[in-house]
């Protein structure tokens, strides 16, 4: 990535990993114990290595709110219970047919397809009932609710699964793709920052950069994705390499080239950045960490 | 059925039509009304001609307990919606590899595989974001998502599915029939009527008498389906007949015969009576009626 993107800010950074095993603690407690087979299963599949952006985001976001973590724990594991059921099923083989996940085989390659489609029905209604066991006014529960449920559901991921899915046998033009991402990814990530944001009852006008911030940062994911599956190994990767264009799928490297796309990856976190600035100078450094972050990863 | 069943009550019969339009028209409301392929495969999915026992369960007590109807739709139309996702499901090649549902092509059918996973995703969703519309207490919306999530989740719904894949691959013992079904079937019809009793703040002992009810009309709404399952045609019943043994399935019918399964299924309805006999005498007509119509059915 180009210089101008600034480097870590040495404060985040130093609570990002406390951040990361603290929501992969608080997922475990929420998952059955048992060594039953589907209870294997669900641990697998929700317990496997993984960036955990979505959570850190919501973390970022509370921490610049002052909302106390033990707060933020439900939201952010909601939401990454609620991604990793859209992975488990995104990969069976009558979606995107991947075999590997987080460096490991996939859920329907370990165990079945039955059982995969079943994990991946139990993990979604599992985030919905995460929320409501927090310990906060029931307001607060209902508009988690709500938000995470927009973000899920045929407005929002599975929407742009659809698009995705619609991509696979047509080249989808750059509005669709942008819609295709924004639903895809952009609104599950928007979720979780909108929750914390709920969480701290924050006012509309900082809502509204935090959407915008949202918006932006997870366009900038998916086009940073799209670049990593043409110049990442599928060792880096933990996912095989050039599986976009195995799927034949439209991304924005394929449509726009990888130039191009680096230049829009550039705008849309220049944009991130400037909305949150709306908030505070300087902007709140997690989110500011979180958005170079993301923009600079190798897988 | 024997003549010790009581004939239908007069009175909440002639509402059951209401109530059911009531319930679909609901549920149309809650769903996008465009032409994409998508929203078109979400409204025939949840759209069907379906027998509605869950939602008729959920406005038999709540009417029991004096609630208003329009409180009633949103529990009434989530439990069905929850229902629906879970035969969209079910029916899947790696699931069941049912072609026919309520008399129609199942959705992988019609659309595809990709296309069924996710209008089950989407429904499931869209279930838990009705319940956030509702113009009540946020403190009974966040307990009706707690008592559907358990209904629906591992320990509930999709728990039972586990077993009931368990046993085409080897025969489930009377125990695991009764545990496989329900979780399969009565955690969530009892959902239904919980979901009701909480939206009536119903006493302790009141909502204990309606789950002892739920427990047993679920069985007895089991019992029924497999004794059916043999004896009646697939036009009849909208689903191929005989497709529990071409799955190789444990059922009561196969496992007890069919004479021990109607002696069972009467002594679920009878227990089912006394339960809700134990809240008012005469006992909730609308409760007296369903348990009787569950276990008379012919489809």
């Amino acid at each position: 990535m180009p210089p101008s993107i600034p480097s870590a800010s040495s404060e985040f950074v130093d609570r990002i990993e406390a951040y990361r095993s603290r929501v992969e603690d608080f997922i475990a407690r929420q998952l059955p114990g048992t060594e039953a087979p589907f209870h294997q299963a669900l641990r697998y599949a929700a317990l496997g290595e993984g960036k955990r952006v979505r959570p850190l985001l919501t973390y970022a976001t509370g921490e610049a709110l002052g909302i106390k973590s033990d707060i933020l724990d439900y939201p952010a594991a909601a939401l990454e219970i609620m991604h990793t059921y859209s992975l488990v099923h995104d990969d069976l083989p009558a979606m995107d047919d991947d075999n590997l996940r987080r460096g490991r085989p996939t859920v329907h390659v370990v165990w079945d397809e039955a059982t995969a489609i079943l994990v991946g029905d139990a993990l979604q209604t599992l985030a919905f009932e995460v929320l409501t066991r927090a310990p906060v006014d029931p307001l607060i529960i209902r508009d988690w609710i709500s938000i995470l449920a927009v973000g899920a559901g045929q407005g929002g991921m599975v929407g742009g699964q659809i698009l995705d899915m619609a991509g696979e046998q047509r080249t989808l033009n750059e509005q669709e793709l942008r819609q295709m991402h924004d639903g895809k990814t952009g609104k599950l990530i928007s979720a979780g920052i909108l929750m914390a944001a709920r969480a701290g009852n924050a006012s509309e006008s900082v809502t509204a950069c935090l959407a915008e911030y949202g918006k932006h940062i997870g366009l900038a994911f998916q086009i940073r994705d799209d670049i990593l599956d043409v110049t990442q190994s599928t060792d880096m990767l933990g996912k095989p390499q050039g599986s976009d264009a195995g799927n034949r799928k439209s991304t924005f490297v394929t449509l726009l080239g990888l130039d191009e796309s680096t230049q829009q990856l550039k705008a849309h976190y220049q944009s991130a950045i400037q909305s949150i600035g709306r908030i505070s100078q300087p902007a709140p450094d997690g989110l500011v960490y979180l958005a170079s972050h993301i923009v600079q990863r190798n897988k």
